[in-house]
């Protein structure tokens, strides 16, 4: 008897083995991190499940690589060589819904547009919205905290988080949290799991606040000739007081590769196209027209209903997919203060120059957060590399952080080094051996060598 | 020599040892908590100085107790027998105000209208508003993660707290958090320690995020025959995806109390009072007005302008000073789901009758967070600690917490172990022998006994 034999006697075919499939299990979308070979996958259906594998696991020593979809864009899902991997996408339950209270309890192999379909219903939104909502998962949203284009005025994802279920290291199940609106009853231990990816115990129950849907969202479209300028722009709307639903920037590149994916007649010869949009009243939206305008937009577009703006809109949506046939990407992602918006951007174009490799930004720009996405050739991968760290380091210097929402995972781990300081990695040490003091929960992600 | 002495050495007219002043410090607001005398009470004045501090004491192996204004009312704050209080009012400096960022630096001992009131300038808001937003400081709000009447639309402090200087036990010096919009770079330090009460390290700045202040308010009391019939008014107000600015309930004995203590024209015969504003578009709180009626409300008064919302709001600010008079009170804190807040009211009334103890319920109806405040008299004591209990039972049983705002303290260690189990319990325990080993910081406070 060994491990795979142990897991199949406790699971049955809930453990997976086939060389074949263990290889589709091996990585999240972090294309140029790198990924082991698991010894098996283990989907389980239940908490009971999880407890099994861990206690077996931990029994042989054998590390644990917990995954939702693995729609991840910094390797945290990545298997190593040996583990278990725990997938956690067969536990897709929505457990209850209660609209009185506006919480939902669901399982975290469930998908994020499958609790907006289903708290719609009851006329409640669940706000967070990466841009897999269509495909990655609450466990691994939770896991990393994950953002979207709707968080620049209702929050993250850590916002919506009333209280976990989370098997520990040890095999013992943790419930954290509550399901009133307010308790600060003890440490927040749920918010201390959330984005911690997977690094200090397994997500297997999520309960979440839910919003009261927002009113009819309107928007615009502003094109500038620079990118500095759309910057300037954000930063004016912020400072004015404004609370757009949406604040998108896309430059050139991006503009580019949406119409050679799916034209949708965007201005390919703008700088940066800005998208605004708000739930609020609509002399908001004109307010944030006109400062747009007053930032040197040349064409500022603002749409008449709903159905035009859900199309402004539909288009942010292609940047992903339409960047993916330009080549493999390293999708990055820094924040910085507003106000420091101009001069990231301004900084990337000269990066970009500097290392002649092809970047295109995209992101929310009313947090901040941009995506940076470096485009990697056959042989441009050290130029790609050199760039992604001048970048990064820029985003430091700004008053800025190596994650707006993605995660640290393998990609950013010693640019967190970086940005907490000896003192912080120390703590992130001490809370990890605390909670995971054998190291077998997702090791090597996050933590930063000591 | 020997501590204080050494304290003295290196902090000079920041130490005080005088035994008069000592007793000063020794005690928070929680009437019935235990408090020692302190050996030595210093205010430091920098980062450096709380460094000095807890280096000095800890060569001594002496137990730091950090304070605020001690407005707290679970006994977090109160000195033990030989301790060193650290009480952090003379920090009282605004560090800086970025108003493009929203967000502000500030030392710990500032008093929140002061922060308030210096960010109003620059067209923001600080919304957590505890009741005693006049004196407690930002610090104390911080660590027991405060909220507030504003907090049923805008949340509570922590939703606010970006980042956080924080002097651990061992003296370095901790940096969280950030200053941008977004962030998931490493584990959530600042959450852990909002809300932890000064056991996990000493807080000396906070950076705060800010909104733009909000629309003009307008309001609306409404009376009710019966306090079941107002907390079903609540549960319908919320179920009916209203979002009120704020929504306050009154009991029949704290009307009576203020009117007692300055007369308002309050309905001293009513068994509630509720209170509701909204700070968007007016017909929400004709739709407000409305549920009111439909849940048996005698009379709604719907405030015709913001000089007569403030004036319906005042009556709310006394509840506390009025009740003060009536003699020494068990301030109790305890939140329910918001659909269950009925059954908290009624049960609240017979556990009263049973024990023949007065207890006023006022408080964030909205949130589901209830003040049941208990008169203690010198001979009916073990009767109120039996009430506390059945209160503290009740809101557990109902799907609740043991505290919705106030915090842990020295009053409800044995509740909040019953509300956490065993294993909670146990990660608590991890989580402080990671980061004060030694149990130097607060011991006794908010941790459960193993």
């Amino acid at each position: 008897m060994g491990l795979t034999d142990d897991l199949a006697a406790a699971l049955g075919d809930r453990v997976l083995t086939d060389p074949d499939v263990l290889e589709t299990y091996r990585r999240d979308e972090a294309d140029l991190c790198p990924a082991g070979v698991p010894l098996a996958v283990v989907r389980p259906r239940s908490t009971a499940d999880v407890v099994q594998v861990v206690r077996i696991a931990g029994g042989y020593g054998v590390p644990i690589v917990p995954q939702g979809a693995r729609t991840g864009l910094a390797g945290g899902a990545n298997a190593l060589d040996g583990c278990v991997v725990l997938s956690m996408t067969a536990m897709t339950d929505i457990l209850e819904i209660d609209p009185v209270n506006r919480l939902a309890v669901v399982q975290p192999g469930v998908v994020n547009s499958a609790i907006s379909a289903a708290v719609a219903e009851h006329g409640l939104t669940y706000p967070p919205d990466p841009g897999s909502w269509e495909s990655s998962t609450i466990g691994g949203n939770v896991s990393t905290d994950a953002g979207g284009m709707c968080c620049v005025k209702y929050g993250v994802t850590s916002r919506y988080v009333l209280g976990l279920e989370v098997v520990l290291a040890d095999g013992e199940v943790l419930r954290t949290g509550r399901r009133t609106a307010k308790g600060v009853a003890g440490y927040d231990l749920t918010k201390l799991f959330v984005g911690s990816e997977g690094t200090l115990g397994v997500i297997t129950e999520i309960t979440l606040g839910l919003r009261p849907v927002p009113g009819v969202s309107r928007g615009l479209a502003a094109i500038f000739p620079t990118t500095a300028a759309a910057g300037a722009a954000v930063t004016s709307i912020v400072a004015g007081g404004h609370t757009p639903s949406l604040l998108e920037l896309l430059d050139r590149t991006h503009l580019a590769a949406i119409e050679a994916y799916r034209p949708q007649g965007l201005p390919t010869d703008a700088a940066a196209l800005l998208l605004a949009a708000v739930d609020t009243a609509d002399h908001e939206l004109e307010g944030i027209a006109a400062l747009c305008r007053a930032a040197g937009a040349t064409e500022v577009h603002v749409a008449t209903d709903e159905a035009e703006t859900v199309g402004l809109l539909a288009a942010r949506r292609l940047a992903h997919p339409a960047m993916e046939r330009l080549g493999k990407l390293i999708i990055d992602d820094v924040a910085v203060p507003v106000s420091r918006l101009a001069e990231l951007l301004d900084g990337i174009d000269r990066i970009a120059a500097e290392h002649a490799v092809t970047i295109g930004v995209v992101g929310h720009a009313g947090d901040g957060n941009m995506h940076p996405n470096i485009v990697v050739t056959e042989d441009n991968v050290p130029a790609c590399q050199a760039a992604f760290d001048e970048i990064m380091a820029l985003g430091l210097a700004l008053g800025g952080t190596c994650s707006g929402e993605h995660g640290v995972g393998l990609l950013k781990r010693d640019w967190l080094a970086r940005e907490l300081g000896p003192v912080g990695v120390r703590v992130h040490h001490a809370i990890k051996a605390a909670l995971d003091p054998r190291g077998l929960l997702n090791p090597g992600k996050v933590i930063p060598a000591p």
